[in-house]
């Protein structure tokens, strides 16, 4: 457990820029966050990663960027119009709506297994009441998909869902994907996006969300192969986790016992991390058989049967589902990276990212901002890192604008500031600079500074620190 | 006007993985397109483009990634749930509907600045009838957000819509990013996302969809200062285009006259491409004023009031927003770079992409691939351009995932299959390759082959000549 409170976490995430609340001047909307520009930036860096490692870096995967709409027919087939359910029970006096199976969990009851008529008879026998202490109507099903209508008209035809998981939109392009590409089994799709549910009870920030971004991915094997490629992808998760700073001891990887899978899982091993509000879900690995190939297969009358190409029988692949929650994992890096420390004997609160993922790279600063030949100075440093040119390759692979400018307060201030959003390094051009041609570089964990010429600063070696 | 028809790029785009129509295995769900493979990875080059030029590269930009649904009061003070129309026309006897405004353009008559009533009063004058040939109804207003349902009950308190525009999510967070990093007027705000319109007759490709992707600024400035960011944002516009490449004569732009401009906008400038289907929309510009903050500011009760830092009056600033359409900028550069020219007197398709946008950068292949000495060695240039080290920061930096194995027919077919997807250029391995470690390099726009050693490769400088 990280002795981080959730509140602080989401304080600073407010105050520095990183996440808002969704609509917030309107009292907002629950279960909805805004990413503020360094969020966007941390988002984007976590996002690029996960694309490397798992589409460009390998031979066998496919990218795809589905429609957030689609024909409703895909979740009829799906089994999700049909099984896509949270078990609601309504306050009787206030007609507040609560999941049945969290009032169960929080009055110690486990849920886990439970029909609703057991639920249902759990909470009689148990005797709960709502949290206003009312008593509680019958346990009922409530799907989850957010529905629309698409067209001029509102009936049934025209029905649509927010897709409540990205993965339908690579199933339904398994076909696409083997006409154009003719891969060899086994080979993936993946693909980043958004997702929607209808949470009654969205809650711990950013964790359990209506909107949310996943990132997916559908490896598709021969049926004979599933065990071997579940274990394999079960070690590929772990390594990416591991890649982005996430420590080992808070990785837990969990069996999912039968009756608590989704419907279209035959196994299922989540990987939980220990967050600021106890031991949750942060990626999920499904073994989803042929559930879906088949199921679109029969549904749209379209043959999901793949060919091998050295003319061996042909079958219908069988899917391993590896997914990632992108908000989660971000809560996730944030949480680990959030540390209050001693400096001199003050108490600093410091977000250690890896350099890698850190929004800011670096912030250069004059030493004092009414003295005008040190802000020349500075911006002309400033404007050499900022929007380098072709001879640093250095600077221009890991800055990419992750550059900034901060004159605001004296130097400890902005020491203070940087350090909470996490800047690996801040540069300050002081009256030395103009004698030599030197500034200082502060480290964000040791806090320690270094004289470094400018013409150093130029050369990769001066930054290449930073990827540790 | 391009010599491609659209009915080519469609077809290209499908059959080599570019872009698939949306839910298509169940006969496609109208305006909702997925991105294949290729598609994703062109798309993301775009995006990479788009993000560096109008928000890292810049001092005076914040990122932002707002949530696609909102309290519905976003939309009611914004004015999108009382003025976020379309004129509608029913078939009496099908009940299909129409834009009625399309119908009159269709049909000869300017539908330009005309109410509800000019159009009823012109499709009865000119005795219109429905594309099937019968009677029409009145003209009526359709609101074009796609709605839904937040929370457990289906009431009106829980009405939410998918955003019609990303801007909403950037002048929502106007005093949190304020707040946050205490920009000097002018600074701006930059989203990518989803944006959706429940359009009534999607059409031309991924040109006019009911779920796009936007790429939006909005640009806050002093109320005196509009005139100038104004133009000067349209020069901005402009250079991006050209910087993808879109050539000069095919960009034009055109000043959005009073009675055609958006509700909430004083000067308007489109600017058109040269579409295969016609001049059409490509990116726009708005003077939106202070329309936005002002409304968001009586509605929510919440000061967007900016206090200069120099002690002058507080203001509560103007916006410019430059706005792109993602997809139909895709479009734009497919369309452009479709060519269809002659080799030794045969036809060829070539995507003459720029090299930095190309999804696939290399592909390299074995001469035969029935000669396992051939294929070992091919797979051995392969993995050093595909999985470049540290010590090669060339290919590093350019490729990153965007070369491709390709051992599929002979080196005719590949080239073919190659230029298609506009790869830039093709590495072959062949008998003299074991002799004297060399290949051949073949360009993709003379077809010109040149004899590269492997060291070479190695080096940045055998591919530098790809940014061009």
């Amino acid at each position: 457990m990280s002795n981080v409170s959730l509140e602080d976490i989401v304080s600073l995430c407010k105050r520095r820029g990183f996440i808002y609340q969704g609509s917030e001047i309107y009292g907002g909307l629950a279960g909805t966050w805004d990413y503020g520009p360094l969020g966007v930036a941390l988002k984007r860096n976590i996002t690029r990663e996960w694309w490397k490692f798992f589409v460009e870096d390998r031979d066998d995967m496919y990218g795809i960027d589905a429609a957030i709409l689609m024909n409703q027919n895909v979740w009829k087939a799906s089994g999700h119009v049909g099984g896509f359910h949270d078990p609601l029970v309504e306050d009787l006096k206030t007609k507040k709506r609560y999941r049945a199976d969290h009032l169960l969990e929080e009055n110690g009851v486990s849920p886990v297994g439970m029909t609703l008529e057991q639920m249902d008879f759990a909470i009689r026998e148990h005797k709960l009441k709502s949290p206003e202490g009312n008593g509680l109507g019958e346990v009922r099903q409530f799907n989850m998909m957010f529905k629309t209508h698409v067209g001029a008209t509102a009936d049934e035809a025209s029905v649509s869902y927010l897709r409540p998981e990205t993965a339908q939109g690579m199933f339904v392009n398994f076909r696409n994907v083997v006409d154009s590409f003719y891969p060899d089994v086994p080979f993936g799709m993946g693909q980043i996006g958004k997702a929607f549910r209808n949470e009654i009870a969205p809650r711990d920030f950013v964790f359990r969300v209506r909107e949310l971004e996943q990132m997916e991915i559908e490896y598709f094997v021969h049926p004979e192969q599933w065990q071997e490629k579940f274990e394999y992808w079960l070690g590929q998760q772990k390594q990416f986790l591991l890649s982005l700073g996430l420590p080992e001891e808070k990785i837990h990887q969990v069996e999912i016992p039968a009756e608590d899978r989704a419907h279209y899982s035959k196994r299922s091993v989540d990987t939980e991390f220990d967050f600021p509000f106890g031991q949750k879900e942060l990626t999920g690995l499904a073994y989803r058989t042929d559930y879906d190939l088949m199921r679109h297969q029969e549904a749209s009358g379209k043959s999901m049967e793949y060919r091998p190409k050295d003319g061996s029988a042909p079958f219908v692949p069988h899917c391993v589902e590896p997914t990632f929650g992108l908000d989660r994992l971000i809560l996730a890096v944030i949480s680990t990276s959030y540390i209050v420390d001693e400096l001199n004997g003050e108490k600093r609160t410091v977000l250690k990212l890896p350099a890698r993922l850190a929004p800011v790279k670096c912030a250069v600063s004059p030493l004092l901002k009414n003295k005008p030949e040190l802000v020349a100075k500075a911006r002309e440093v400033y404007r050499m890192l900022k929007n380098p040119t072709a001879d640093m390759p250095g600077p221009q692979m890991l800055y990419q604008g992750a550059v900034v400018w901060d004159d605001n307060g004296n130097v400890g201030k902005r020491y203070r500031r940087q350090d909470e959003i996490g800047t690996p390094q801040c540069i300050t051009i002081d009256f030395q600079t103009l004698e030599d041609d030197t500034v200082t570089i502060r480290d964000r964990d040791t806090a320690k500074q270094t004289r470094v010429s400018i013409d150093n600063l130029k050369r990769m070696s001066g930054f290449i620190a930073w990827e540790k």
